[in-house]
């Protein structure tokens, strides 16, 4: 339950070597391996193209215009963890920068997903540190108002609880709950598993039409071919 | 007209060379070449920077989160068409991927224009298989209900009919409808004959205002200069 | 006062020294430096990453799908300018493109701010001319209707004065007023130089809890820990 | 094929009788009469609630902040038309009033469907004038340059021909190519006829799983009821 | 934890009495009383004004573009209950209309929220059934896939678990944990009892910054006036 | 010059029997009689139809998510003022309801103009205290940071001075500086005069082309009419 002035410092994160295995088959397959559900929204962009990254997440809810919690969120940050932040109000700020960032790579992170803008981009892509938000502004942040840290948090769109798993990638974020992690992971490898032959056979002039036997299923459907 | 559970097999192409030398000018000058019009919404943005691609079109109406009629286009490219991609409602789920894309290139496409969304964009930019999009998502679809290949349509604001002339850099994508496409290339070629002096003047500190002769009009109009 | 029909030939210029000292802060330190104002609508990008500039404003009044005063603003440049442009209603025309920025480059231009669109960002990027906009587009304008030169005018949600510092970079853009100029080099100055003994105890691992002493005032707040 | 500076004097409009009896269908009922396509983008909001007409199509084309075309397309209404204007570009200035609103009623016009602005909304609504537009907006316009009148038009994402009827209530707007106005009216009514039936049953508790017969397409689908 | 092709059959409701007591005090009363969180996205508007209603949630998740489980969850209802539904992707299509609010009205339902379009909005204002969306649209949609009823959804930004509290007005929604329902009602009384008070000083020309003793800590946070 | 933490006790309103006389005269007709400028952004809309009103601008500028200043501002408003409120930061919460508003009109604030949301806007309505609003939102806002009262402020695109003239009405909201409002009556006037006899005409079926001689203009632009 959404509860604010509060830091939950103990949190059942995710199983570590499944949720670093998922970075390499990246959003889109892990998002068919879960039943094509748990993505935030596209709005959410990546600062630079290529990083592609898993972790497990440290939740933190901010107040509009206001980045205090996240220095809050520091301290609880663990080796393999992805800060996922929401704000309780639509905002367009910078909450987060290049000094941030050099204390949250310290402190282990690997990302930052916030429902929110950043600033300081050339820095962070420099740093390597990357981030998915909602823009870029350079607007700063006041630190006077309580959110929390490690609360279920709503982030573009997708409910995220500490220790979920997250996969970021080009193509967007995708949150796999923690009890699932091991299970999307197998689902995952078994759906790539099954896409190279496809791919062989697609780039050979095959169509999907007959790798997929849609021909039957398209004609019942009542489809009209006109020359 | 615009008639669902159709695919039309023959269709008119605009004149090869036509089209094939149309990509050099470039979407600004052909649009001008054009009279101004024929523009897709600005909205479509190319998934990596510097394609610049023409093609005749292949056409495709999709229903919201189904992407099955993109499987049944694969069948009808030819080399050197572009999918152009609309759907019957406002969408921005992921429509085509790095398997579709192979299946387009094999069967000859040089690119997608999609009013909706596309995914697997790290892929797709290794592959050089370029996509103007209105964003890019994760979301998978379905293949359950049907559209259209090869019918009129609307994408992103401009009408497409089968086998016209599609243009697309970075500043967007062009419609030339294929009986004007042999027009239009003299039009641009005339056009960007005129353009390589003005830009020597200006380049030399020329301005405008003299190259254009543009003073006395604006001294028509009123314009008044103070100190 | 907003006058339509004329062009200011006298315009002042903010101190040219500072002006060109403030790019190297970048917009986010410029923006604190100023009290956390004169910051743009971040919706305006930077057509390709990395350019950091600052200059003092030549601005611009355009009517919509019009960009005639553009033409008419490349006479009054001087080294050292950067243009900044209004639309009377919103747009996403393309203004301008590499024969404007030819002249306007040659005329002492360091970059262009539009609270529109634009084009030819394939060229202008190799040029190595910088805008900033609200949108790339290929739709070309007319030159029918008079606006304005050098008068105060609201762009992006910000009131800049003719000769006022402009400051952008790949996070935005920002107005410092002539006769803050110096003012708010000093305040960057001072900001920055305090930024780097906290970036190096950031990157070792010391909190931004301690650095900032914000213990105390968390708990003050009501902050509650919970394992 | 879209062409500037024409204006079609003579058009075929679709049969009187059948666009007159659209109406009162409403617009959800002809669209899924056509078999769900035909809708303008649903942006496309009337000034003021519960009008629902239907007409012919008079096209205009207008250029962005620019709206002589109106003015020339008064001339070419019959009693019974609907005016349907599209921009060049993106544009949410106002380019109708009262005046213009004034000259379209007494020259027969029913309504204004524009993928643009309109003003003197207080006035149109004491008028009994219904418009469907993108914005309200009191941004006047200029009249400099041409467009056309009765060409086919994209408007709001859907093609419109000279003639189309055009059907408008507060669900949106919905086009009926010209040569199937009588059959999508004929398809309306078997539709209508069905529903007053389900209504009924719906109305005293009898669900739709059992009126539809889905309990067994569910089943087969997979839908799993848990307690 | 999201699940598709799952009806839930048994939901724990909110304290009737609670849940029936919040809708005199309004959405911005209730929000208040939870702490200033739980609120739905601002773009959710009522499709009339003046409603004001609350309920126990019965939660629908749908797939783009198809209303199937809107069927499924009109066999879920009670009086009483709300229906709020989220879709797995953005969409503004007409998911809901006359004949499903036949159905829910006679069921039982007051109301739908839904993160998504609905249509027959004139019928649905004469029935006084409320809807709150995203849009009107009048685009049908298919029963082609599977969602899920009474499963935890977020829609419009905010997490929504079956038997929830919702709170709806000319304001927006705001969704009340279940086991919050009686706590938040006291807190709405509490603060409305307190602001009788308030409103008669203010009407009487008192100001805030005295009733509230603002001068104190405006003056300490630096707060200068000039003449 | 924009500062933080400022009050301006005294400001110069416009001519006060000016001001008045220009609300009858509405938003599209003042915009015109300014030469076709000084519009906010057509986004800000009222919270019920049928209200008209002019006063002159107490201005304030709010924090993100904090409504401080308009407590501040409460004690600076006279008869015949309008409060126009900007937002150092894009923002959709609601920093005003029917207490603050209790409070403006015991003051002698005749409307609030924010580019920012409202809430309570069942009672405003009923209260009869008109609000131009960029959305509507029960977000309730902190008084934490300070802004400022009657400097110049840029709300929805606009600069507005304290004192200048303020217009509202269905078509959106105009500013008229202080020193022109005289000048801008009359112009609004000899405009207004013109009017009624163009929309006897009008209205009596004699066309635009002929009122305003549109027929030689257009010849000469090129229009052709075709058969």
């Amino acid at each position: 339950m959404t509860e604010l002035g509060v830091v939950r410092r103990k949190i059942h994160r995710a199983h570590r070597a499944s949720v670093d295995a998922l970075a390499a088959f990246g959003v889109a397959t892990v998002h068919e391996a879960m039943g094509r559900i748990g993505l935030m929204k596209p709005y959410l962009r990546p600062i630079y193209p290529g990083a592609q990254v898993s972790g497990t997440a440290v939740t933190v809810l901010l107040q509009p215009g206001d980045n205090w919690m996240l220095h809050v969120a520091a301290e609880q940050l663990q080796e393999g963890d992805v800060v996922v932040a929401a704000v309780t109000a639509d905002s367009n700020d910078g909450y987060f920068g290049d000094l941030l960032a050099t204390s949250f790579k310290a402190r282990g992170a690997r990302a930052l997903v916030i429902d929110a803008g950043v600033r300081d981009v050339k820095t962070l892509t420099e740093m390597g540190f990357p981030v998915w938000s909602k823009c870029v502004s350079a607007k700063g942040t006041v630190k006077a108002t309580l959110g929390s840290v490690n609360i279920p948090v709503v982030s573009a769109g997708a409910l995220v609880n500490p220790g979920d798993a997250i996969v970021a990638d080009d193509d967007g974020v995708v949150v796999v709950p923690a009890a699932l992690a091991e299970k999307t992971l197998a689902a995952a490898r078994a759906r790539e598993a099954n896409e190279g032959d496809k791919r062989a056979k697609l780039a050979s002039g095959v169509l999907g039409l007959d790798i997929y036997k849609m021909r039957e299923p398209l004609e019942k459907a009542g489809l009209k071919y006109i020359d």
